[in-house]
């Protein structure tokens, strides 16, 4: 890296916390899940999944409303209308909100969320990262599907030099010629980056394969490899979701996930924390 | 393609021209050569590569202002000015300007552009092409280095569905596992986007292979499968360039490229369109 | 490349003829169109394939016998049948054969076939590269669908090095992420290698699309930027055909395509000639 | 999969369990670790691997005699007489060997060994694979650098066809845009793996990474997810290894992580078994 490498983890070898609110932060153990529907459809759907994240134990709520999709012909969400329902239900619930920003001059909309987007297309968008670097708010940069690990350190890097240094970091699916997964999610990048890097890191397992079946498994051995989160994808009715249905769990298997999922880390922790005396 | 199709090859089976002055059109033969340095450096050089540029008998001069750039650290253009730059030395030497633009923020800029670029990394910066739809200019997009043809097209959708039909398809190299060239120039997808849709098709092989003794072999090629143009990066002083030196062609190499290139076109044409009877 | 680089074209800059027949070389000019059917089905079909083959002026016939198939429960060739009524059907129409080859124990089989042909899958099985080194007939390599152009001329160092100078390298279409096509065909690393290698190149618009209306384009692109040659893919009735009917053409767009890439040839050749002066 | 599917999951949901020497299976818990270097060297070497792998508890001696290699001018291995070493050492102490064939005739020289693996070139190498179906002896068929796990399943359905049902599935690393890696280890792929087939399946990160500091993160992930065990490079002294040194343990490293690994193993199955209920 040319410059100054503000990313880097001998920059701050202990880490980088962020901070999404009092009490809750992202690169400090323990572990955080944030979970919720693909794009936020309507009052009743987002506030049932406010309800079913609250209550699985879950202190972030995502939900796109700002929707980027390859055809204009797609449902693009509900945009500023989306955040002010996202912000509501993440309140109502006491969870932190997560959403997509992707245009800077949507900014004033974005109060009531904790954490802002940008979302894998908008990796380098160059004018999107300037204007974020400037204001007072973590951001969650997620990796583009087709750059490598320092090309999405060096986008951090844009946040960093520019004044804003509560960056996250989130690996949602790298492309490749599988085609039974929607994306890969690209775990061993998830490990770079936190070696390279002492900005929080998060793995999407709901875009990154697509199917649902995968999600338990690749949320633990992300626990096990040391990412500081998940992101997942929750919805009360996976068949009727307007987007990203397909690997979306309902919340009974979200529920069983998280089970499965919490229960063991106390012990694994315990475990790994043992053997690394 | 869920949805219009505004940009598929059966709404206009005779092709789309795009103007980009009087006399100077994108889609309809003859084959257009755009050229000129990858960034304005300074007033001097950018007049130099005009003159040169001119002389070769092209009609458009390349030059970048607002360069996207992988790292913060790198050389970022020379912004509003080097617009100016630009737009003055094609203006004095009977050229029309392309240049890329990253902020629709910054349009007023470039009114003495003739074609809009909008980069790779940008080529789904939806909030960026909505606002290139509403404006009555041409816009060049460059194909995504991971893009398939069917989100290039899609991405076109965006500007024809949002009102500017006036869009010229750009390919400017794919990334695959090469390591001897900078990026893959995929011929195939200019043939099958030419198919596809009704709009002009351009090749770019400078970036897309980053090796100055492939252009000319690649430039012949772009046109016997049936480009509408290329776009070649030229520079006063390759060696002394602030951005890819490496790819550029120094005014001689140009000139012999142009005449290697354009002398056999018109009989390359009659050949071909004899054979086509 | 680190030893002794017999493939490189500093070791014979006018470059390698590899003879197929008696007045038959790939390397020289004028450019060879080898074309048949992706498999050998019935003695019929192979022979009402070399019948057209023949008329349309093209010298070589292609045809699987031993096909590689990604399924064990595929059509995978006629194997030594097939092969005995390729070389018959070559042999009665005044044409050279070119086939694949799987496992050099087969070798005796192939005695009537000109150019053994190593299948992409097989471009780095080393074992069969080895024992091909040891005898004197031609050798079509065909590039791997993920490999780079020097792993691709290293894999031909093998048949060099081991004593086997009669190498021909064949590019058939990489894998990338475009779906509306089979495989990408990289026409850039036609150039390159022939940049690169004193060996003869050709290009498989075929297999390199699986789209029969970019086989014409293709073609006059290969032969624009220097291809030695293409090979492709005819069938007497593309829609019955065991494999890749798809990217086959019948006789009539067979006759169509040669008609439009041969007669243009002469004058493009010339007109390049003359430029290059 | 058009056809029988001997190797989907449904015909044996209970899953395979391949036995390697008596008491030593793969499929059946507990995880297995195999380790040793790239390449057999010479006698000592091997010696002192073999001892350090049996010190460390993992059942499973690893070494190369016959190397594919990408230039025919780098060290292609001991060939027989490494075959016979690797053999000795393991017999030795009480291990089971696997080593890579390239070539059927070289079959009578395996004996000693346990597990014949297929390398990731070879993965579609059907002459080969056919002939490994015919014998009573596992195979380790490794996935090759750009296959879909399709194309995995479907070559593993080779040998199953042909008759050897005593297969493992090794993921090594994929073909990725990734510069810092030197593959990239695609554990998503062995999930999906597990869920599809009912075949033992392992992950190699030293292959996968090329850094040795992500094979311990990387190990504890693969183990979380469910695999069936890992393959590790191992050497007395990887700055004098003939290949792989950069990402080779030394036999310090590797104890530690053994340590790391194993030790927290046994907690992190009974929370995840304790959780499943």
């Amino acid at each position: 890296m040319t410059g100054p490498g503000l990313v880097l983890r001998e920059r701050r070898p202990q880490g980088t916390c962020v901070e999404l609110a009092p009490g809750l932060a992202l690169g400090a153990r323990p572990f955080v899940v944030m979970a919720g529907p693909c794009a936020v459809e309507d009052e009743r759907q987002i506030h049932e999944a406010a309800a079913a994240v609250a209550q699985a134990g879950c202190p972030v709520l995502r939900g796109g409303a700002f929707k980027p999709r390859t055809s204009p012909y797609t449902f693009q969400g509900l945009g500023a209308a989306g955040v002010r329902l996202l912000a509501d239900a993440a309140n109502r619930h006491g969870l932190a909100a997560v959403t997509e920003i992707l245009d800077p001059a949507d900014l004033p909309l974005f109060e009531g969320v904790a954490l802002l987007q940008v979302g894998a297309r908008n990796m380098q968008n160059f004018a999107l990262l300037r204007k974020l670097a400037l204001i007072n708010k973590p951001v969650l940069l997620k990796r583009g599907p087709s750059a490598t690990v320092k090309e999405w350190l060096l986008a951090a890097e844009y946040l960093l030099a520019g004044g804003n240094s509560q960056v996250v970091l989130c690996e949602r699916g790298i492309k490749t010629f599988e085609t039974e997964m929607r994306n890969t999610l690209d775990l061993a990048a998830v490990a770079l980056a936190r070696e390279l890097s002492h900005l929080p890191v998060l793995a999407d397992p709901s875009h990154g394969t697509g199917r649902r079946s995968l999600i338990a498994p690749l949320c633990r051995a992300a626990f096990a490899l040391g990412a500081d989160g998940v992101i997942i994808e929750v919805h009360p009715c996976p068949e009727r979701a307007l987007s990203d249905g397909a690997q979306s769990l309902d919340f009974k298997g979200f529920a069983e996930i998280m089970q499965a999922l919490y229960a063991p880390l106390p012990a694994i922790a315990r475990a790994m924390s043992a053997s690394a005396q």
